[in-house]
């Protein structure tokens, strides 16, 4: 068991996990921001056929080769098609075709002229100009190639690959799926949200702090009950968190007090410490076990510290487990607002709030830098790291931020 | 009715329609990324009572005014609290308590000394410097004080507000609703995704890539049938439609040619048209009709078209409906990686992709305009917005860009 280690440290034990995503098939409007896990490739052209992109006529550009605003050419119409419907004719010499946007070109034509250039009757339309030859056509497969490699795996499915997928005939797709999280409490101090304040307790805040960080990143979450300050109470905890979820997360009992059972408690259940406090300003009484394939988180009771303990390496594990390659905070330059002059011979992530004016990055510093201080992260939506011994950092300083995604 | 207006009208005329966002009470876990449609005053002090923030030694600090490594002063330990618990003793001259972090100060001290600067045993402790008052020990009130409202009706609910609302006792919260959206197909070339394709069909992705755009913002969805391309058999779906949702959505039928039967099914279950036709490119044709409470939008046929008129004009209608005042696309500032030619006489919503390297933005434009085309849409995550009679915009202009947030 590593005790005390750096954030650069601690991101590496995690990532070096190797714990293998999980597959499973959805329905296509279900695999929404999951990552991909198979690659798509299309059986079909998209177009299927050469098919018409306006609402005018079919026709044989060479008949309009000397046709001018002075002297138009007159087609035959000899059939009228909508999208769907195929026409049996054959365009002729002087002869059209009306079409409607995303009907087949009908034999013969090799252009369609729009409604609006030209003067039309039921029977015939008249023509004003040289038609260039596929105008007014989209070819078969111009947008999608029989064969082509449309979706790869380990991509991000968007809407328009929804749409893709739809088009190609797909009911479901094969997807990493996200892991399941439970959230468990722990501290003789905590209540439960619903129960009436008594002296010396406090509700149990972490929990849905936690629950809704794990929800914004699209994972299941489930809350476990709250925990005594004892080994036995957690383990129990412990043990039908670990049938249910992939990942367990519990808050308290991680420091260095007498209350500090949880690392004893992940021990019991079978778990091994990976390691023990990571030498950060907040958070830095934090232990990470793994049980299997499944990984225990045990973050700090404070407020601030979960949070952002949650960010920096839970976050990154959840997101690794659904199958993403990039699992990192989008880090972004951004102009301080506010002066930061601690120096710390620890590595401090401050809570920051970022917003974009003008063509550039802002950021403001909360007044209230505790880690037991929950009401200002309410404005947090990205972090400053500070590495350990550098600063003080002063207004208009360029400095890098991580944004959060709230 | 209006005919081909300005983007900006069209937005004015959605922007102006002035229906009511509805409220709802949900579990607070559930209120993630709503708008709260209530303040949040608190009815407590958090912490609620003066707490230690440290794991150590509760002491009166005029008994360390001589303590020195030198001479360190010995305090007797009468108690040991633990959080949760609240020791019955007075601190007096010459004592400690033993005292875990979040746990009550006890009558008599004034500070806490943290563990690593003392030396302990079980029955007393070596304090070697003088102790400052106050320090180690968070306030009642200094993260939340009664009386303050912590959160503003319209904030969008982040993690962080939830756990602020559990601390308070909250189990639900106002929330605005999201709107229900019901999505309609129209068009006889369409077949059903789980269809095998027949000459001059196609099978239907613009319910899914839009059903998947409803999704994104939170909105419930519920895909409708396909219809074909007549009144009587869109009326029928929407009116249907119109019982489930606020806000319909169809696609198909609303050009110029022999097919565009939407705008004249929206009359005939009772819509009032708005307006039909942006001066836009892609996604002119879009017909805009108000029904008592609800909109329905009729949008192009065309992938490309419908999502961009999604996006401009039924996206924000489903925020505002939502409670959000700020409903727009985030506007950026970009450096062009392509160039872009085109000098239309039409606004024109360019598809980009859009990404931030090096502290700054840049933009690559798809090498596909059409807006018949649906594979281009995959890399698609923003918007590069052409105002009429603009351009041609070279590789390196800086320009704006509006980010989608896929």
């Amino acid at each position: 068991m590593l005790i005390n280690i750096s954030i650069e440290k601690a991101e590496k034990i995690l990532a070096d996990q190797n714990i293998e995503p999980k597959t499973v098939d959805v329905p296509i409007l279900d695999s929404l921001d999951h990552i991909l896990a198979e690659d798509i490739k299309s059986d079909i052209n998209m177009p299927p056929f050469d098919r018409s992109s306006l609402d005018g006529y079919a026709l044989r550009t060479k008949d309009t080769a000397d046709a001018s605003a002075e002297n138009p050419v007159t087609l035959e119409t000899i059939d009228n098609i909508r999208a769907g419907y195929v026409s049996k004719k054959t365009v002729g010499k002087g002869q059209a075709v009306r079409i409607m946007t995303g009907a087949k070109i009908p034999k013969g034509a090799d252009a369609i002229i729009k409604y609006e250039d030209t003067v039309f009757t039921d029977k015939s339309v008249k023509i004003f100009g040289y038609v260039k030859p596929n105008s007014g056509i989209a070819g078969a497969g111009e947008d999608i190639a029989m064969g082509d490699t449309l979706l790869g795996r380990g991509k991000t499915i968007n809407p328009a690959d929804i749409g893709i997928l739809a088009i190609l005939g797909k009911e479901k797709v094969k997807v990493y799926r996200r892991p399941k999280v439970a959230v468990i409490s722990t501290g003789d101090e905590l209540i439960n949200i619903n129960e009436a304040l008594k002296e010396g307790k406090i509700r149990n805040s972490n929990a849905y702090t936690i629950g809704a960080q794990v929800k914004k990143i699209g994972s299941e979450i489930k809350i476990f009950g709250i925990c005594g300050d004892n080994v036995l109470s957690i383990k129990k905890e412990l043990d039908s968190a670990l049938q249910w979820g992939d990942i367990v997360i519990t808050t308290g009992g991680v420091s260095l007090g007498d209350a500090d059972v949880v690392k004893e408690a992940f021990e019991e259940v079978g778990g091994k410490v990976l390691f023990w406090k990571v030498n950060m300003k907040p958070g830095s009484p934090i232990a990470v076990a793994r049980y299997k394939d499944k990984l225990l988180f045990g973050l700090s009771g404070n407020p601030a510290a979960a949070y952002v303990t949650f960010e920096k390496f839970v976050r990154p594990t959840i997101l690794r487990l659904s199958g993403e390659t990039e699992y990192e905070l989008t880090k972004i330059k951004s102009t301080l607002r506010d002066e930061f002059i601690k120096v710390s011979g620890r590595d401090r992530v401050v809570r920051a709030k970022t917003y974009y004016k003008n063509g550039g990055f802002f950021t403001e510093l909360p007044d209230k830098h505790s880690s037991g201080i929950l009401s200002g992260l309410s404005e947090t939506n990205s972090l400053f790291c500070v590495p350990a011994g550098t600063g003080p950092y002063k207004k208009g300083d360029r400095i890098e931020v991580e944004l959060l995604g709230y």
